[in-house]
């Protein structure tokens, strides 16, 4: 048994935001390449520091991120930013290995129906690949988030058992991760599952830093966030805007929303290091280029302190 | 120090569906009296018990309620239902007593300005009417739920000091009050007002019930449940679809949602007597009457483990 201790009010929390990444790659329409640049800019402004920029997969596969290189290239880096891409394989880890990222988030699903759509691989053939992927960015002195896609459950085979998310954590672990990254791919995160996920893998890679990172696509991911702060995890991935879809629910919302995760850890007496009116500016201006309403709450609503003329009518309310 | 237990695994949540009158109050066109009916119908019918179903308010304040006896005397009852209803002042309570709701719901908002604006009297003033209210509702067998509305902040005011809960409840109390009940008017409830605001009525008025009423107006609803729960409090209200909306916020959402609500407790390993889909179907019912697209995500998504067909598309994600 993992004893857990819950992370301690005036912590500093990590927000990294993977808008630019997992939610342009949901848009079917081409963000142009100095839009996304823009964005990334206006949310390094916001105070947020780490960012999942872009995605290192075939332009055949996602035309939307075709430009992985032109925006790592072009994008704003303050101090103490921590700029990410994803890959999903070896020839993913060549092209991050020839750019200026600090990290590469790796992709292997816990499931093997799952892992096998999204990478043609089973699970064994992706962690046996990881070694030359370690090989390649360590050689490029970047470091390695390991992901692991469908964490807390697949959409084709159901609940992942928490034993195959330690066996992937370890190797990762082993091969020198500098964290594991739990992907609830497609929504299915619940306070349960996310127990027994971060207490298996604490069990199995002991030391080793997790990071989560929800969809919101049952409204539950920022609840799963309060039991990510319950267990002690201090990194949680989010999209500007709450960008991102769910390829099996149409309407669903993606990933949990910057600002709203925001604006509850603030207000759950934690540091973020975002200053919440710039990141809501950051967000009005995503949704723009997007040109759709996006489920950000925050973005809707303001900040909580924001006053009203109380000359406005109210009805009977409880 | 009030010390708090959190509800252990396998403990019973009460749901109060408040759909039918926090939420149909929002709704500007009528909707008619039998479609009120069968909803509410539809959601006895999925479990449900406990359900504020209408609102004695003035009919020129609120016509969409204007229908409350109507409703009252046509919805089933099942075994175990428990009814109730909005009563802003004593002509409401006269016109309850009137009819056979199992409770009534009164409201007084913790500041000074909403209950001004709300029901046009000093929160003393209020308070002061309270014994005739309870006097007419006690003579005629009817429980009292003591509403105390802006419980988390006052979209004039800002903050709402604890103390001024616990005065209200302390009141509540010595009048008979079976519960008190906070409500999150617009939005502003966050862990750490919902965390005081529990502990100073608990020191306040030992011994008395706490319900919790919040709207995700600003995305965190869910994670203040997470939040009660954490603090013992095994009550909560929430809205069909996530119906409702916020004076102050255009296009944020209302009351949490039902479904979703029921989807976190049964996940967190709560029992709420309540069945999934048939709750799911009561939201599609809901929405088809309501005619417009409402935020719940459950009733978008489905349960969580609705498996797929493999043969579907997925691309690089994680």
């Amino acid at each position: 048994m993992v004893s857990t201790t819950p992370v301690p009010q005036g912590a500093r929390i990590t927000i990294c935001e993977v808008g630019p990444r997992d939610g342009f790659q949901n848009e079917k329409t081409f963000i142009p390449t100095g839009r996304k640049i823009e964005i990334a800019n206006a949310l390094f402004a916001s105070g947020l520091r780490h960012m999942q920029v872009t995605s290192f997969v075939s332009p055949r596969a996602v035309p939307q991120l075709a430009d992985a290189e032109e925006v790592l290239a072009g994008i704003d880096r303050p101090e103490g930013a921590w700029v990410t891409a994803l890959v999903p394989n070896l020839r993913g880890a060549e092209r991050a290995a020839r750019t200026r990222v600090d990290a590469v988030h790796t992709v292997i699903s816990a499931s093997e129906t799952h892992n096998l759509k999204n990478v043609n691989r089973s699970v064994d053939r992706s962690l046996g690949e990881l070694e030359a992927v370690f090989g390649v960015l360590s050689q490029a002195g970047i470091a390695v988030e390991g992901g692991i896609a469908t964490a807390f459950g697949c959409p084709f085979e159901g609940n992942v058992p928490p034993e195959q998310l330690a066996r992937i954590a370890k190797r990762y672990h082993e091969l020198g991760a500098g964290s594991v990254s739990l992907g609830d791919t497609t929504g299915m995160a619940t306070p349960l599952t996310v127990q027994a996920a971060i207490r298996a893998i604490r069990a199995a890679a002991p030391g080793l830093d997790i990071h989560l990172h929800f969809h919101n696509t049952r409204g539950v991911g920022l609840a799963c966030v309060m039991t990510g702060l319950s267990e002690g995890v201090t990194h949680y991935d989010a999209a500007v805007g709450g960008l991102g879809g769910c390829p099996f629910a149409a309407g669903a919302t993606g990933n949990i929303c910057t600002e709203d995760l925001a604006y509850l850890l603030q207000e759950s007496g934690y540091e973020t290091g975002v200053d919440l009116d710039r990141l809501i500016e950051a967000a009005a201006l995503t949704q723009e280029v997007i040109g759709r309403e996006l489920p950000g709450q925050v973005l809707k609503a303001g900040p909580r302190l924001t006053r009203h003329d109380p000359n406005l009518t109210v009805t009977a309310a409880g």
